[in-house]
């Protein structure tokens, strides 16, 4: 075939034909490891394509790593190979249920796998349209946004940004009080870093993010666990925590608590922070979920004014998850003290990413694509709650917002139990002991009601439940 | 002016001059914090322009924040007002010079400032083509890939092309043996996460990249410095560190050392492996500069089989810094604790940094874009010695490869004094004892060819010597 009878053949089809032809000639061995390759004239001829087209499939293979230029020589097979296209490592199912354990499940799920256990929303939940349209706006934008790391304290445009949702939740900030971070996880780590020495004590609810305990053992601090109330910690257990064990730290969700979908009332909120400036007790409260809300909750970082409380958060629940970035609020003087360590452990920001998401948050239509996850999230609630209790299975509360259903299981069912037999039919299940230091909640299990739309769901359930 | 005036004028602008009016309004307190806006309906009439331009524009707002929905009762200005436009927080020139001061000094410059102490190349020299070809596919990616978490070990097929480029320089590895983490620098952080006790020592080179100082004491660990010569460190040196004082950890930089741009001999990198292996000694090997090199050098890592070193890595240097994302390669039982600590750390991966870097690797043209890049490195060395060589400042060795030139600056002058009289002149220059453990490179700097391109760095040094 003549390069003319190929013309309607796009040019990328033609650069595809010839890199798969050489791709099979190095698996079928007819070019092995270190062995020169047709000239590009040769391989031009032999194909019946044009020159320029051999040249840029040898360029795209030899950026693949697949053969290797030598200037002045031609172009060669890679010689020492790694295997081309080695299989993912299977999630690695024999594993104690450790805090990681759902995380690693669920991150690791892929294809058919359902995954009511995991803590965010399906992609087809997202703000792609948005992100879409980002992404479209800075592929023109200026070298520097593309390629220059970013400022110490990161995007001042994204940092303005949470400044006003901050104040709109009464945290009153200037944005030389926003640091940013690779993620909200990050943002805790940041802060447990200038914060603890290692043994110092820290407080978590009981039940919690369960991935706080991973992090805490990281840094090598003692989690104490607080019981969890439908109304925030329980204040009795938190003094007496308070006097016993002179933590350092309190970690905490606010607006919707994680895995219970409570909401701190304003006077625990009070009671709480006096106790904390009795007791010298600093805070950290994870904001993660403030998009969810329905009604504005109280913030301790609010009431507190940020003097001896941290407020964190991130974008991953709401916008996306594949663009990492989070932040700290907190006093200026930590900022900077948070910025330096930001330095020396991670280096500069995430640039692009925070321009990605100061975009989509200003694109007009952010708000609506919030409304629409809000309801429904609402109505998730509802027909999964129903689902549920068909099976025995009851919510502890029935909360106002979030994706988040923590529910008691019938009976003395033993949740991780559940979980193991569900992993075989392909759902991730979240047990409760995850999410709790005391080890109280083994008949509990978190269920994400976005994550539960799929019916397999509850048959996995219910035939794992009458195993 | 009606709307049918208007038809020239896009909508866009129209949006624009809305939201311009209201912002107004608002700056000179016509419309005071929590008051009621116009309707769409009188806004609309008020300013000649359709209903759905008003909608729009009142969106934006509200998503910038200024200002708020009440369902049911229209927008209203935002309540407590955080600051519009907060200058950013200058860089603190006072500050003292220790290990972040460069660091934070180039990561904050803006405008004018000319940066021959900083370790990156201008935006310019980057590779953009291939990063605005990658944003612009990705805008039409699945959601998934826009909005979900990255698994925990990263993008499968980022990894694989990593291994074939390990492999390439005699690393042999399969995927299972990378791990993508947020950043080069995060990825010799999590090592140290791994590997390092508070109170533990690690060797480092003298002089070594700076920021190795700030993140070994974000660990607590207790750095030791090790006289780093023209093809390595020196052997002697290292057996009395070693004898002294049982380092738990080296870490160097491979390939092109920072900031000498010395390359380790093949007979020092036996040598060493050899004490190494006799004192137990663990290897990170930052690879940061590899795509640098003229000429391939030896791996400590490719002698070792990864079996005592961790090769670590980022694209930052020569694909974008404002894409983070590094990789560790290691054993596979160590990769496996490392994605734990990863996830507890920082949970997810950068998904959508590590598709655009994938996407950019495999474009065609980014091995030419480096060609370009070293061809034009070479030059700027050559001009840059030249020029300093007038200023009696004398490189300590001519580096075949890379951006940097160690020099010796002329008699006993302070290069933190010259450093601090030219930051006056908006140049930020990078002074030998940040990089010295020992202190005693006092009368060095280290130059970046690639960012003393401008007349005035030359003028501002001439001036600061002769001060």
């Amino acid at each position: 075939m003549t390069e003319e009878g190929e013309a309607a053949i796009s040019p990328a089809t033609r650069i595809d034909r010839v890199m798969t032809a050489i791709r099979g000639r190095i698996v079928d061995r007819s070019l092995m490891p270190g062995s020169r390759l047709p000239s590009v004239r040769a391989q031009s001829k032999a194909m019946g394509v044009s020159v320029s087209t051999v040249v840029e499939a040898y360029e795209r293979l030899a950026a693949e790593g697949v053969i290797r230029s030598r200037p002045g020589s031609g172009f060669y097979v890679s010689g020492s190979a790694a295997p081309l296209a080695l299989a993912e490592i299977a999630p690695r199912r024999e594993r104690n249920v450790d805090p990681l354990w759902i995380s690693r499940q669920s991150l690791e799920a892929e294809g058919d796998v359902l995954k009511p256990g995991c803590g965010w929303l399906p992609a087809s939940w997202m703000f792609d349209t948005g992100i879409r349209r980002a992404l479209r706006t800075l592929s023109r934008a200026e070298n520097a946004e593309l390629a220059d790391y970013g400022t110490p304290l990161g995007h001042a445009g994204l940092r303005q940004i949470l400044a006003r949702r901050l104040a709109a939740h009464g945290v009153d900030v200037h944005t030389g009080q926003v640091l940013l971070t690779e993620s909200g996880t990050q943002a805790i780590d940041l802060v447990c870093r200038l914060l603890l020495e290692p043994g110092d004590t820290v407080l978590v609810d009981d039940p919690c993010y369960f991935n706080f305990h991973a992090l805490l053992k990281a840094h090598r601090a003692k989690a104490v666990g607080v019981h969890y109330t439908p109304s925030g910690p329980d204040l009795d257990a938190f003094t007496t925590a308070l006097q016993l064990h002179k933590p350092r730290l309190y970690i905490t969700n606010s607006a919707i608590h994680n895995p219970t979908g409570a909401v701190l009332s304003p006077v625990t909120a009070h009671r709480l922070l006096k106790l904390a400036e009795e007791a010298d007790l600093l805070i950290v409260e994870d904001d993660i979920f403030a998009d969810f809300e329905e009604a504005p909750a109280p913030r301790l970082s609010a009431f507190d004014g940020l003097s001896r409380v941290i407020q964190i958060g991130s974008f991953s629940k709401t916008l996306s998850a594949a663009i990492r970035c989070g932040y700290i609020a907190a006093r200026e003087d930590w900022i900077d003290k948070l910025a330096d360590l930001k330095i020396a452990t991670s280096f500069g920001g995430a640039r692009l990413a925070a321009s990605i998401l100061a975009l989509a948050l200003t694109d007009g239509s952010y708000r609506k694509h919030m409304e629409t996850v809000r309801r429904r999230l609402g109505e998730a609630r509802t027909t999964t709650a129903t689902r549920l209790a068909r099976l025995g299975i009851e919510p502890w509360l029935r909360p106002g917002a979030g994706m988040f259903l923590w529910c008691r299981l019938p009976g003395e069912t033993d949740a991780t139990e559940l979980a193991r037999r569900c992993l075989d039919d392909g759902v991730v299940l979240a047990p409760g002991n995850a999410f709790s230091l005391s080890q109280t909640a083994r008949s509990f299990m978190r269920f994400n009601v976005a994550q539960s739309a799929d019916e397999r769901v509850f048959r996995s359930l219910e035939a794992a439940l009458h195993h």
